[in-house]
């Protein structure tokens, strides 16, 4: 029951009022990989260029990630440049170089084409509808996007929701997508047009699980030391989509769990810079932090 | 073991894009009066003017709000008027006439001195600390302030915190109060100048009660439409305290309930203009609210 993971795959610059970084590994399918591999065995899907620093990747495997899908080709490998406000609540990026991105058509090896969880991240619609058409039956699929496909492949995208089972957008692409500010009534528009779920990411403030029928909401690990937030987001769906492949139930209740997952793994990722932060943390320090979010929201009815 | 309230008594215009009103009844005593009632009886102090319409303060002492300490002198009552942006994620102020309130010095009757929930609505924390002399022995005092008394009389405020148990505030009250932009940090600067405890309105997305050693989260309830943000706030502060009212308990357990039964009334408040929200709610529609919270938050460790 395998969990398979296309996104990019990036070397980042980040600033924050507490350090930075240069050339560290990074990319949606980096975070998802260095979160969910604490609960299951990922297989990556994505591209870097001549130019890409074997060794992270190589300590990934060593920790369950199967790279079989990552294919290194002539050229620059993908590089992001940010810097965040002083409160981390915004940031700016200096600096976007697609490199061999840009060309990328993910290929997806014979041995992962039966992968029964699927996570598409943030890349163009036309390439997640792709991939989709190269994995055989799988027991769910989540997808992410950004503001950049939903204003120029609005089509593709709507095409793309109808074959996906959850949406797991930020609370900013869930409002650009329906057109809605309220965040309740964007999350049913997503509903009304494919999956049967949607997961907006609100950051510091959690995430809401929405269905037809229900909401559910975990809140942000409360953190008196946040170092940098970039990657939080693909942390979370990497928790997420372990936790359901660990337990292979895809029940409300299960999906509830691993919201729980995911925050604790968004949590963990922004307590150091890139993925430095997944280095030490063990399946026990999870289980441990998923308590706590139990304890977080934790009353008795009268 | 009665509950008291000392706050502001306004005539309110607001704008949204939903609608809006001229004159309604509106101030932090009221909103707290409106949603408290509906747990607990609720003793007001607060002054008018001349020209106050008392019919609907005669409504809410049909409901079990006790309007003695309720001074009416010549002059003007405080109007307040406000335009919210089109997703009510913002307000611009744009008249503000503090008329009688301008010279109002809180007296607490001597039937209100005994008063064992206390409750200090946003008014100047000279005041406040007034209120404090005059009731002699409650057993919870929570408190609100805001920015322009943070800013323009800090150190009455300080001396404010050594005497009351809970500072209620909002995010930005927290972060302007501490200087510290982290809110858990925020909120550990307010727990070493003298609270017990701290609670931070987060507005849609909830509320934090923070002590030394642990951190409870309640959300906001999910809301398709809300109507008017205004005095959401005081809402939650009257369905808070007049829990713990009800109750006569101040276990952290009993708190934790009191901010779901805050966070209930916040959302009864949004969803209509002024106090409008609570003219048909009834107690059995709170304690569905409260279960709904429970349902909202739910989930089973593995």
């Amino acid at each position: 029951m395998s969990l398979l993971v296309v996104g990019s795959i990036a070397l980042d610059s980040v600033a924050t009022p507490f350090g930075q970084t240069a050339d560290a590994p990074g990319g949606s399918a980096v975070f998802f990989a260095a979160a969910g591999c604490l609960l299951h065995p990922v297989q990556v899907v994505g591209v870097i260029g001549s130019d890409y620093p074997l060794g992270v990747l190589k300590q990934l495997e060593s920790r369950g990630v199967d790279l079989t899908g990552v294919e290194q080709v002539e050229g620059e490998s993908f590089r992001w440049k940010a810097k965040y406000s002083y409160d981390l609540s915004s940031r700016e990026t200096l600096d976007t170089r697609l490199g061999v991105f840009a060309h990328f058509r993910p290929k997806i090896p014979a041995a992962f084409q039966q992968a029964k969880y699927v996570f598409l991240g943030n890349i163009d619609p036309g390439l997640q509808l792709g991939v989709l058409d190269q994995v055989t039956e799988p027991d769910l699929v989540a997808c992410d996007t950004m503001n950049y496909w939903i204003n120029s492949k609005k089509d593709l995208l709507l095409e793309l929701l109808r074959h996906i089972d959850i949406l797991m957008v930020n609370d900013t692409e869930a409002r650009e997508i329906s057109g809605d500010w309220n965040i309740y009534r964007a999350a049913h528009w997503i509903l009304e047009h494919g999956p049967q779920r949607v997961v907006i990411k609100q950051g510091e403030h959690g995430a809401l699980l929405v269905d037809k029928e229900t909401t559910f909401k975990v809140p942000a690990y409360p953190l008196q030391e946040v170092f940098d937030p970039t990657g939080a987001g693909d942390a979370f769906a990497g928790g997420f989509m372990a936790y359901v492949a660990s337990v292979k139930n895809v029940s409300t209740a299960s999906l509830r769990r691993a919201m729980v997952h995911g925050a604790a793994m968004g949590s963990f990722s922004v307590e150091a810079f890139g993925i430095e932060g997944f280095d030490k943390v063990t399946l026990s320090d999870v289980r441990a932090r998923v308590r706590a979010f139990k304890d977080l929201v934790h009353f008795e009815l009268d």
